[in-house]
């Protein structure tokens, strides 16, 4: 441990300062001194109050929302450290956002995800640390290391540890079949989707059907983020309606954008469960909402990555 | 038209000759001249035979089997019309092969397909024009622009003038449920698809279920690509089991690796729809495979990209 | 005339729309269709509406306040530009933000001007057109051509049609001298400057001090921006005090970030006189703020640019 | 040695696991897990089976036939590495193939060698060891550092034992003078070519001319490679035509394409000596064919680039 | 200091060879064996004599007259370096020439500096280390890390040892203010600049002017540097007249071009002092030539670096 | 032709105006308005002094001694066009100068040519335009297109026309050979060379023997360059003393270094035939030196590059 904190230091940003607190407790280390302030016109001034020099840096920052804001604060650091020599410039990005955006799905449109990507490369990044990807094929955004570290089982400990009965894992809407399959197998479930067609079928709510058998049990929603929550609060209602007992929704990114908190408090879900990968703030939070932390698997992964172990057998 | 043969020229490599004559010969031109040997020791010899300096050029070649091979031929020709002065050099490349290795899915994979991208863009390829990637993302993986041509209206046509009653879309396997729902979209059809738990499960063959009602049905599996048909096989199988009526499969992409053809042979599955992306040899032909051709949706794709004409419109 | 209207397309973003329609009926040409939205969490979705393949395309976004959400958006635009094969993408920049951050004052600062440069061509940009950056030097911070249009003439002229007697012209604060000489050319008129040193000086207001005579003159304040608009208004109750008879401050860029209007407003600052490369919402207009029209010094620069005309001619 | 030992990794691919294994056992080390398995479509897959995060790498492969095969090994297990973090990736490229195609001999060819330097630094490599290229100027195509070792001496050590008298040394079909030259300072020996016409000359073996005094002598022709084996054995013939006593080839790369051996056999070559920097299969040996081991010389390569030693006070 | 020598090598070329012994003498070190010679056609012949594999490199060249050859030696000397393995290369260039070539200041004009700073990258520099460059944003130019030290304090503790009575620093022509007013903090003093207008004015010296109170005072001219001595020469004269009592010029860097030693020893200017940053040959030294070392300055910087310790404390 | 004069303009620097002037004259163009002067001390300044803006400007510049100065002008000339916006820059450089250090003959050398080739695509280079280069293989050492025009059968032509009876083409000092095969096969005529061994041998003068059958003929030595004349005018002294009856030299590329031309004079050489790839400058003329011009081959690349034509089709 000693020789892992002579070489190397943790930074972070504003986006999330309370699990970078997390992380540096549990690495027994402290965050590295720099200030982050504001022109008058808004512009980022970033000033790095102590020396980096030769120095493995690790900088925490989700692209959350704001996100360009925090991706900008992300950018300029970079250049600084780059500038300040040190040694290696570790992100690690616990959400990464513009993640969506990883495809032109019509014609003329950006491949954010991808531009964000090369702006890190640019910027100087020479490593990426991350959890859970809207899909993995972003990793090949980049040239350089990618090491994406997975929150499944930490979702699915949760819920081992509620002992429900007779629980079936939902797929929402015509994608994340293979992401329920993952789960369902921890908990030695069954799967079941959500299927939402273009145009109206009789025995549906509003085109949305249920395939797969969910009667009188359990549900488990599960998405790679939960942004305006209309997709789980939607697909809980249809659960309900096609008889489900009761409806869970559990994701690793929490993004919560109007009006997901209000939609969330309005559903039947019973209960959502999100990580601290996205900042939760103090009007957001409820009791049905539960935050799982990821700090000590991200403070596990930069403790292997500096000291050159394998990450993979981490997840 | 005129303008347009006089500003470009078409090759073709050794992976599908067929194709690009189809191609040379609805957008009127003659595929220019150039060869392709073999040295002694298997090294490709590549000489272009007739000036390409100042044209756009286009190149017709899949990276199907054997795949390192075609790969090599189409690295090594870039390299000649870049340094012959080519303007352009637009890569079509119908089926791009490796597209599967696209994440790392275990520690210390690579990812080829990004690979693959960069190695083109090495090479000094100024475009792609593909079609149905197996992930979208692949897109991304290119900082040169990519047209992704989709194959889908085609199958769906294929299937409409069948006039089959009582159709199912099936997903193959805990993945591809957005496919499946773009053609069940357009076939007016619900969909379902076939679980595949690790751990057996009583009421499944051999761990695979199906999710949703299928009983008595016309179902047809789509898939990405059909490599060694394992997984439309015995999805067939399953679903009859389950009641379904009668199975079709099919997919953009028929690499068709052994064993698939003994397989589809041996197989209940009543018809097994491709697209000649990929060269089919006469040995694997077989009457239940049909083989659709996109060869006038490629030279459309080739007609508008050479008169700055919209691509998108075209799916 | 025709043929530049076949070949190009303009297309704006969201910092300033009235500037970009002046140039577009200027050019006698219309602002090409594209949507930019945000998601709900915020982040930008940027779909072109009509065909780009192979044109000239020219991008107007000024990176003033909000800079970060204004360059992201410059960045996405980009990237859909260049995916969607734009033959070129000339970035039309009046005001360039986060030019002040051009070197390492301090260690371990980054250098922001250097990397918006960066980011701007890693995401695709092929030219740049500006206008007064804050160091010349900037330029070279570019592997693209630059083309740095000059709006003094535009404020030497309004100056001369006043016809104030006995002008000196102003160097703000130890800087900018060699500005003010040349403003001072073209209105034949001697120069001074404020010397503002850290240790207080008994002769001095508040440790500034003019250099120079300005005793009865009308003094013109010569900055490269009016941000807080701190240094013109100090600048202008110096000079008062000095003994200057009126005080003008002109500028190219209009920041006034909070709180310079009411700075204005309080000082007694004659005239403050800009132009419109930061757009100037309603809240900040006031009478004695003068706003000069860049926009027929744009459409001339883009119409030579792209008739391969040279642009030196014009300043 | 401990510390190399703690700091590199050793890993071989297809082509040459003999050659690997006696490296590594020169070094004292085991080579490093990977498995590299094919797809049933011919797709190489590779995964590393142990950690190489900060490891210094070494990966040895020839290109030797199937050339293309063997490259494409390589480039994707150059990404695994890139992307497991190693530290550096050190390619030891015992035979560089494709190094004859280093310049347009003719129109619109490609520079191929220049292509594979390409494609093996955009993968990833960061330094290559190899063995006499067929040009020098091949290490100029790279801009990492090239160490190229010669295994000339290797052969002048054998034929010194041997003891021969009245040797001369022949360079074949007017090029590789310089090459005959350094070898016949070697053995104290003077040096004739072969000077083969594209007209016929009255006096010649088809158009095949001896320019030097062989007559009586022990004639030993030295080449880069020995490919096909007509230079060496119609040299031959025209040597015994001229009078030569017995002639010898020899040559670092034995790459005997068909149909090299039986040409050899037919020959009246007294002996061809080469190295084991391209595998030799079973089939393929014979009595008249000497192998000498490189894996010493690249086993010492290895140990000085670790160790950072001057590499070339080894040959 | 151990560890350090056994990290890093140092090495020079020909520009200055008396300020890297200087260098060397202060770290304790010998400088590194290698030889720079010319072909008979002037082609510069580098050979490093000493292994610098796995080393840390710093590399001493002033772009000082003959520029380009000097130039040439350093991009030569870097290459080798490169191929040679070395660590990393550092480059400590004391006088960085082509620095005033930093904006296009007409049309069609190249930006040689950001040319330069591209070239000493693309061979493969990986630091810079230098002093007072002409404008600070040529650091901008870099994506590598550049320490830019400062010698001001050299200068002005000089200035305070002469205990000079009433002093004035004089800004020269139009530029350099902010220089000035650093210099006059130091020396606690008022500061003046000279103004030099197109158009002649009647109470001007050849249109040049004094703004700012001189009368009776020691004046100290500071410019970024000294090259034909024509602005600090015509400074001194139009101080004179102005009523200065004696006139003293000081600058980092003394280029010293003809016809400067001539000027300066015509001129009425007390004393002119420089630093050691470019090479004063014999015939251009002169007892109103002050020349300071910046040989410890340099050392410090270079054992700051090797350390990993703040440069930024060192000015 | 009218097309091409409006699309291109050329350019040329200080190394050989005369050429330049023969090529624009074939070309029916006026060699395009730029000025390059040098600052005092010694930097290069260059400004083009009519818009290129658009335009497939050509640089005629060769790197002939003094090679540094020639190439500084050619970089910077580069720079200045890339920023004012050529559509492309094409270099034509009839001597590449540096072309010798292609490898690392020795450890730790750099290898200039290529570093040369980096420099030239750094600064902005679009295309290579030269004539018979050191070795054809530095053609790979560009990514962009080289277009290498021989001047042999312009060597050829004029050894045909004198009429030459019993000719012997000579490769000199252990290389070459291929190239005199290539003449020779032109000229009708056999071959030999000469040998340069390290060890003296009785036989030969000073260590140097002939290979071949040279006695009574005319003996026609080819090299690449002529730089000292050691190696033409030693090789003459011993084809005299193995019974020559006459020597001639020629080459493309006629540097003739100090003491070349003393040593011809006083050789037994009956006449050196270069071209003017390098200016002659008078003082180096002399009645046996023979200068063929490569005027009309330039200009007939030129016109076919920008015309899009084959240029191979001109050898």
């Amino acid at each position: 441990m000693n020789k892992m904190q002579n070489d190397m230091k943790l930074f972070t940003l504003n986006s999330n300062r309370g699990l970078a607190e997390e992380i540096a407790s549990d690495l027994g280390m402290e965050i590295g001194a720099s200030s982050i302030t504001r022109f008058s016109d808004g512009e980022v001034q970033i000033v790095i109050d102590e020396t980096v020099r030769g120095y493995d840096t690790y900088l925490i920052q989700s692209t959350s929302e704001p996100g360009n804001e925090y991706l900008m604060e992300l950018l300029i650091m970079i250049d600084a450290l780059k500038r300040a020599s040190a040694r290696s410039i570790n992100i690690v990005i616990p959400y990464y956002g513009y993640a969506r955006q990883d495809r032109k799905a019509r014609s003329r449109e950006p491949i954010t995800a991808k531009l964000i990507a090369n702006l890190l490369e640019a910027a100087g990044a020479t490593r990426i640390l991350t959890v859970d990807l809207h899909a993995a094929q972003v990793q090949g955004f980049f040239n350089i290391p990618v090491d994406e570290l997975r929150a499944n089982s930490l979702l699915a400990d949760y819920f081992k540890a509620k002992n429900l009965e007779d629980i079936v894992v939902i797929a929402p809407e015509n994608a994340g079949t293979s992401r329920a399959r993952r789960l369902a197998d921890m908990l030695d479930a069954p799967i079941a989707f959500i299927d939402k067609q273009r145009k109206n079928d009789p025995g549906s709510v509003q085109g949305i059907n249920i395939i797969g058998d969910i009667k009188g049990k359990s549900a488990i929603i599960i998405d790679d983020m939960i942004d305006t929550a209309r997709t789980v609060t939607s697909g809980c209602m249809a659960l309900k309606e096609f008889g489900a007992n009761e409806v869970y929704a559990c994701s690793t990114h929490g993004v919560l954008s109007e009006p997901a908190v209000s939609r969330i408090r309005e559903s039947e879900l019973k209960e959502v469960v999100i990580t601290n990968s996205v900042y939760l703030p103090a009007q957001k939070r409820d009791e049905r909402i539960t935050v799982l932390s990821i700090g000590s698997l991200l403070a596990e992964g930069i403790r292997r990555v500096q000291n050159n172990e394998s990450v993979s057998t981490l997840f």
